[in-house]
Order: C-alpha cells, then structure tokens, then sequence
C-alpha cells in the first residue's frame, strides 16, 4: 500500500469519529505558532499535533497562513447579508453598523481567547499582517458594492465602506483586549461613535 | 569589453547628457504598459524605450512593478510632515487634512495625465491593486504615528488616520477624474465634508 493510499485510509477512518479536521487543525496551529513561533511551525508538525496527516492538512488550507485566516469569507459575507437585510429607512453608516455588529455571532465570549491568540500571531509576522491588509480591503469593497446595492451613490458609498471597516478594526481591537461582559456590538456602536466625533472635529 | 562594462560605459555617456535616468525609464514603462498592457512590458523593452540599459534600470527600480511606486515613500513623507507642521491648535482631523492638501505639491495639473494613465494600469491588475492598497495601509499607519506624536490617543489617531486615507483615496479618485482647474487641495477639503456628512448619518 502507498504512503498516500494509507494516509487516505487513515484520515478516513479518523474523520468517521472525529468530524472536524479543519478546526483540529486550526487549534493545532494556534498552538504551536505559540509555543514555538509562527515562522518555525510546519505543517508536518500541525498535523502531528492534531493526529491527522499532511494530507488532510493540504486538502483543508493551502498552506500554514491561511489556518489564520479560516472562516474569513463566512465572517464577511455574514456582515454583508446584513447591510443588505438593514431597513431600507436607515443610513449609509447604520447600515454598516448594523452589519458589522451582526459579526458578534461569530465574535462571542467563547471565541474571545481564540482570536486574542491568533491576533499575538498576525502582529508578530509582517507577512501577516499585510495578507490581513488586504482582508480588510476586499471586506471594504464588499461593503461599498453592499451600500451602492441600497441606492447609496459614490463617493459616500466607498467612504463610507472604508470609514465603517476601520470601526470594525477598532471594535475587534478592543473586543479582543476587553474583559468585561460587554458584547462585539457594543464596541462597533462605540467605534461609530468615535469615528464621528473625529469627522466632526 | 564585457558586456557588462560596455552597458556601463554607455550609461556613464547618456548620463552625462540625460541625467534623469529613473523619470525616462518611468515615462517609458507608462508608455509600454498603455500600449501593449503592463503583463506584457518586459524589462528590456522598456530599457531600450528609454534608450538605457536593464543594468541601469535595476540600479533604479526591483522590478517593473516599483516603476509605478516611485516617489510613493517620498509622497508619505511630503504627508507627515505636513501632519506635524499643522498648528497645536489643529484638531487631529484638520492636522489630517493639512497633510493630504500638501500632497498638491506633487499632484498638480502637470501630473494629472500621468497619474490617471498610471491608476488605469493599477486599476487592470489585481497584483498591482493589491501593492496599492498594501502602500495605503503604510500610509494609515504613518498618519496614525504622526497624531499619536501630536498627543492624540488611541483609538482616536487610528480611526482619524484610516478614515483621512479614506479621503486621499476619494480625493485622489476624483482629482484624476476632473478636467476643472480645481486643485488637490480642494478634493481633501470636499471629501472631508463628506466623510462628515456619511460619519454623522
């Protein structure tokens, strides 16, 4: 039998008890890139520690950076149904802010220490942080096509997409470094706040 | 004679009669990039447009992408500066918005026909638009440092300086756009308006 045959066997039987390889993986990785750095973790080395192979590893992520960025698609398609399902009466900006703040579906209490950990990571790697970059970028233009889809014209639609994503970089910075009970949504209307008392300044 | 030193005793002579070197390389990279699309300008081609040699080319420029990022770090600077030279008695967003006005210095109506056939090729490659937004990210950052050294906390100075490079891009996009004799000045000045207007809805 093929190493390949019985790594396909193996991750078989595994996922028959063990169904969620990719998450496996990701806690893994989350991990490892903090016990021993993100640029010295393989992915030999993440798949041994979440007891599946190399190839399951391939078949879930391209490579090592992008467990950091699972679910981002999810994440941002879940903020655009929401500007698209806000009330037809609210403004360009409460539209985005009912969207960004719906993110607290994923951002809740138990995701809290996740996203902490994977942040430590993204800040410690310029290459990270430049892929997040440009998360953030195809987050605010997904949401400048939700505004013009409304009827919002340009240039309030960008300006408005490109001002809402750095309230959502704010709310995530200090929903992350917050211990208190207060929710994702709370710290979106308190960037929103901000970002109007500096407009206005 | 090498070829090598041959290449260097040409350049030496053309230097000697056309000293800038890197704007004849630019002007024949936008050239090239306009007619045959920039995937398909080489190098070499646009050494031989600009009648100077690859060698000199790489002293000058990485590759053929960083011919339309030239003068990019020069800008931000031209930027900050402006930010720190603003009054003490500036709020941060007027501090912003002193700054990208200065940027007028560079984007005057002599430089209006290059920057729109540049922002065309960026505009046709993804790659491209993704360096671009990787540089405006820079900047947000460069803008966030120059308030927080003005004594403006967080997360005030990075919500101001996402959003004033929001309104570059805004001003920048409809400076380009315009064939009126209003300057650069006067797009920062309009989309802070706006930002204003879309911040307070």
């Amino acid at each position: 039998m093929s190493v390949a045959v019985k790594a396909a066997r193996i991750d078989s039987v595994m996922s028959r008890w063990q169904p969620d390889a990719p998450g496996r993986l990701q806690q893994a990785a989350f991990e490892l890139y903090a016990e021993h750095g993100y640029e010295d973790t393989t992915v030999a080395e993440i798949a041994e520690r979440a007891s599946l192979t190399e190839r399951t590893f391939f078949r879930h992520f391209a490579d090592k950076r992008e467990v950091l960025f699972r679910g981002s698609s999810e994440l941002q398609q879940l903020i655009v149904d929401a500007v698209d399902a806000a009330p037809a009466s609210a403004t360009p900006m409460q539209a985005i802010a009912t969207g960004l703040a719906a993110a607290g579906a994923i951002f809740d209490a138990r995701m809290r220490p996740y996203s902490r950990q994977r942040q430590t990571v993204i800040d410690a790697n310029p290459e990270l942080q430049e892929r997040e970059v440009s998360k953030f970028a195809v987050l605010a233009a997904a949401l400048a096509d939700a505004l013009r889809r409304r009827g919002v014209p340009n240039p309030a639609a960008g300006l408005t997409a490109d001002a809402g994503t750095a309230v959502f970089r704010v709310a995530f910075d200090h929903w992350i470094r917050d211990d208190s009970e207060r929710d994702f949504a709370w710290f979106v209307h308190d960037g929103i706040a901000e970002l109007r008392a500096v407009a206005a300044g």
